[in-house]
């Protein structure tokens, strides 16, 4: 990873993608946000699927919103017509609390995105990128970093959910050849992560920094994670598009591995602070020790890397979340 | 594989599982027939569950009957309370068939084993025992025998939904300490496979020639498979309940690939016909083009190998079905 002065926006011109015409569902989560408005600014024809805009001021306006829920297959078959590309980023929830109850996790998005392949079947669009799971897919791994080929033990519904769609991709290219690409994204951080909703590390220690709540740390702190920039997400999605070549799981992730301990410290330094508060919690069953990629295969394939380094990274989170809640106190006030 | 002059039944004494409660859930199907028999002559208290009993004649006198829905919860945590051992050996459907309904396939049998998970995991069961697929779990395979850590690609809607049952198994085992063994089973033959299902190859060309109908030859009839006579199967279902070893996935083959034409060519032998009568039909999309698995470690960790030779296998089988035909003939003229 390189430091980028200029900030943590990638210097690289976007692929070619004009007029191109992109369905992103899932699209006002925090990686659809950020993808939506990367490919709008690379001059697609992007349309954002969701439950709900709750956050309609972070969506470049070129984009176009759909609301809808994933179970309703006619609202997706509407928003899948006519489109060329469609991105999966649709999770049903998040790896620990997948598993208070598997089988709701699995009856809900693993098996509307079966719908979901059906109705692209219909519809022939050229080609469906899947968000999987670098973190939750592999389990417990036998070696780091771990390459695609590693066995696949998830420990949680949500891993185990993930997988199934992967195996549902492969299925409806054997038997309708409906091409896809699915990319195993390990942590990623970033503008438009909503701390307080506890999706990812950073965003929910920035924002309890921010709002002097102290850190929460499941287990001695050592526990290992492979942090990404969600601009560098948002890289791999695009070169996804056009890649053609044989490999139809990618691994996306930093290369290098951080404990949380490591994170805190760069978070002290981030916000220049000698010690930020932690909490001890006891470690939780979804969580595995450790968890690096394997990125060789991304590199070569898409010709993709990291761009955004660690420091840069968080200065920039922490500038956008104080805005961003700034913001919502400035609103909360007028109301 | 040694020829058993005195038929097909193995030599070996049963382990020692007087006493101990049984429940065999799908206990109706081909492969629940034969175990629960085998289970009561070995001593087990055996409960039968099936969402029909339509052959009672075929089940052992001291085998019990519960009717009910794999679906129904309440159904299913009355038959596992008080339970030893739980085997689950419920199919949704055949590979071919699930392709044409892939969500249908997998909402059902694979949620149904999620509830059947907790309801485990309450009842505090020792042991479940799973039948898995050798032959859908893999895919296309990259290399022939298949060991178990090769990768597992279904093609079809059934095999994925092996593989998400898998999973579930595991995840269970982490979160709750749920204890379990999957046996991935090639092509088992035998009595009770009831042919005109078109469950099983041998099932079905042995009920084909006693009925006069033209075997059924998919592709060029090169396709190669690994057939195991169901006493074999038993056998392997018997030992998985005592053992306690690390390998939780082990496959259950005969270790030897046989092409449907060499099958075919078995079949006359075992008729005493000069040639069977063919028809040829264009490839299914689920037909992987070869599947043997590798069975190096069920012989090392169980010490279980398969007893029956496949011409002492086809002659038994050929004398089941046409006793039962006579039979199934004789008490349609009654009525």
């Amino acid at each position: 990873m390189s430091d980028t002065p200029q900030g943590t926006r990638p210097v690289d011109p976007p692929p070619a993608l004009s007029g191109l015409r992109c369905l992103v569902l899932g699209g006002s989560g925090f990686l659809g946000l950020n993808l939506c408005n990367r490919l709008a600014e690379a001059g697609a024809e992007v349309t954002c699927f969701s439950r709900s805009h709750t956050q309609p001021a972070l969506l470049d306006r070129r984009v176009a919103r759909v609301t809808g829920q994933f179970a309703d297959r006619l609202a997706i078959a509407n928003a899948v017509d006519c489109q060329d590309v469609v991105f999966h980023l649709i999770a049903g929830s998040i790896p620990e609390s997948s598993n208070r109850d598997p089988s709701a996790e699995l009856a809900a998005t693993p098996i509307a995105t079966l719908h979901l392949l059906e109705i692209c079947r219909s519809a022939r669009i050229r080609k469906l990128v899947f968000a999987s799971s670098g973190g939750a897919i592999y389990g417990v791994p036998g070696a780091i970093p771990i390459p695609e080929r590693a066995p696949t033990d998830p420990i949680s519904a949500y891993g185990i959910g993930k997988l199934m769609i992967e195996k549902a991709l492969l299925l409806y290219r054997h038997l309708h050849g409906i091409d896809y690409q699915i990319l195993r994204i390990a942590n990623p951080y970033g503008r438009f992560q909503l701390g307080a909703k506890h999706q990812g590390l950073i965003g929910s220690y920035i924002h309890r920094v921010l709002t002097d709540q102290p850190l929460e740390v499941w287990g001695t702190g050592e526990v290992v994670r492979d942090f990404l920039h969600i601009d560098d997400v948002s890289d791999a999605f695009l070169a996804a598009v056009t890649y053609d070549g044989p490999h139809k799981v990618l691994n996306v992730g930093s290369g290098v591995g951080l404990s949380v301990n490591r994170i805190i410290a760069a978070l002290e330094a981030a916000f220049g602070r000698d010690r930020l508060p932690c909490v001890y919690k006891p470690s939780r069953a979804a969580d595995v020790p450790a968890n690096v990629l394997d990125t060789a295969l991304v590199r070569s394939e898409l010709g993709w890397q990291p761009r955004v380094a660690l420091r840069a990274g968080l200065v920039d989170t922490i500038a956008w979340m104080r805005a961003y809640l700034a913001d919502a106190a400035g609103q909360h006030r007028e109301t």
